[in-house]
């Protein structure tokens, strides 16, 4: 038996998110036909983090295990070859039998996209979300930085019936800047409850639109009431873009 | 009667061109269709650079009169909401009746992306052409040096039946990068011959695969053959990037 780690890229745009449901595009589902197809056996991938219907990765990792002793270049190429184009495996490499995805990662790294100009941009039209009020960048950094750390984030999660039995992450960087007309909004945390990056997100974006003041952002935090947070944020904004793992993970 | 000028952008995926052609779907038949309703009257647009199916642009300027006093603003916002989203007005101005934004454009730039690693990209797959085989891009870069200047491109035209009546050219740029995985080809000249930009890649990818010995790329040119230069590049790597006009044009 091997264990095989796989590190993907994807567009969201056409997929009802990560997680297999029945005939809904998924990408576990893309991605579980491809290998099958290839080992010639049934393969039941995890993944370190599972994005929602929308979201992109530029970084996300998987792992499964098979009997198959198929060459791992070739898996990749090959799988590449059959995986819709909006899917890419980017490396494909053996790890150790207790390796999961999962479990493992230490840390998850999400970037939010806002064009914030006076016309949309038809080269982001997918991958940012487009606001043509101007945003306050330097309070909006101002309400970040209160969302840092180790917190109760009720007040930013919305679980949709999934359970949730700890709401307590820590947040290890959030931090806000620009490029050009492009608001970048970089979240980093051990794991992150449901929803939770797109309501911090929609949040700031109330602050940066003057509608709340950046110490509201604290206050929204402590109360722990998700109706007080601002609306959660598009998903096409959102991009998986790093896992990581400890040394030899 | 006023004259207006349109700066635009464009994703050039899922159209015909730029040129209006019955019964298929073009970027001038998509503003004209829009701008007559806005305006209520008949529109003809004039077009800096016609690009080829396929082709992006984020900056095409085209210009069209109208005795419409319709207000310029209201303009651009109710064209961008009508427009499909992959079309967009990013300045709308009035100028003086005599400007063209054809015959008054002095300068044309285009670039080329190249995708040069050993697996595609979601997030380029419509913007870049991917090569897995690596590239050499200091003897592209001695190539495109080779094609500077004023010299006749016929060995770079493919005119489809257009006509041409000259084939001299002057490029006052072509020079080549590379930002992280990607291989940046630019070019700046007076104008283009049909096909010109993209035959210039296909031929500079063939020197950069060492299919052809940069000195090679000088007489091709010499010998105004087009069965001597390298395929004509696919039009998905190339975007209109600027058009540039006499001061005040």
């Amino acid at each position: 038996m091997r264990n095989i780690k796989l590190t993907l890229e994807y567009l969201g745009t056409r997929y009802a998110g990560f997680q297999k449901q029945p005939n809904l595009p998924t990408i576990q589902g893309e991605l579980e036909k491809v290998l099958q197809i290839l080992l010639k056996e049934e393969v039941r991938i995890t993944a370190a983090g599972r994005t929602d219907a929308g979201v992109h990765a530029s970084c996300q990792v998987i792992n499964f295990k098979t009997a198959s002793t198929l060459d791992l270049r070739r898996l990749k190429w090959s799988a590449n070859a059959l995986l819709p184009p909006d899917i890419v495996i980017k490396r494909a490499e053996e790890v150790d039998l207790s390796f999961n995805a999962r479990r493992n990662a230490t840390f998850r790294e999400y970037r939010y996209c806002i064009l914030n100009r006076n016309h949309p941009s038809v080269f982001q039209r997918d991958l940012a979300h487009f606001i043509s009020s101007p945003l306050n960048l330097a309070v909006l950094q101002r309400a970040a930085a209160l969302l840092q750390g180790r917190h109760n984030f009720s007040a930013f999660c919305q679980a949709d019936g999934r359970e949730v039995n700890d709401y307590v992450r820590t947040v290890s960087d959030l931090s806000c800047g620009q490029k050009g007309d492009l608001i970048i909004i970089k979240i980093r945390a051990d794991s992150f409850l449901p929803h939770m990056v797109r309501i911090v997100v929609g949040t700031l974006i109330q602050v940066g639109l003057g509608k709340l003041r950046p110490d509201e952002v604290g206050e929204i935090l402590k109360s722990r009431d998700r109706t007080r947070a601002g609306p959660t944020a598009p998903a096409k904004g959102l991009i998986l873009t790093g896992i990581e793992y400890p040394a030899g993970g």
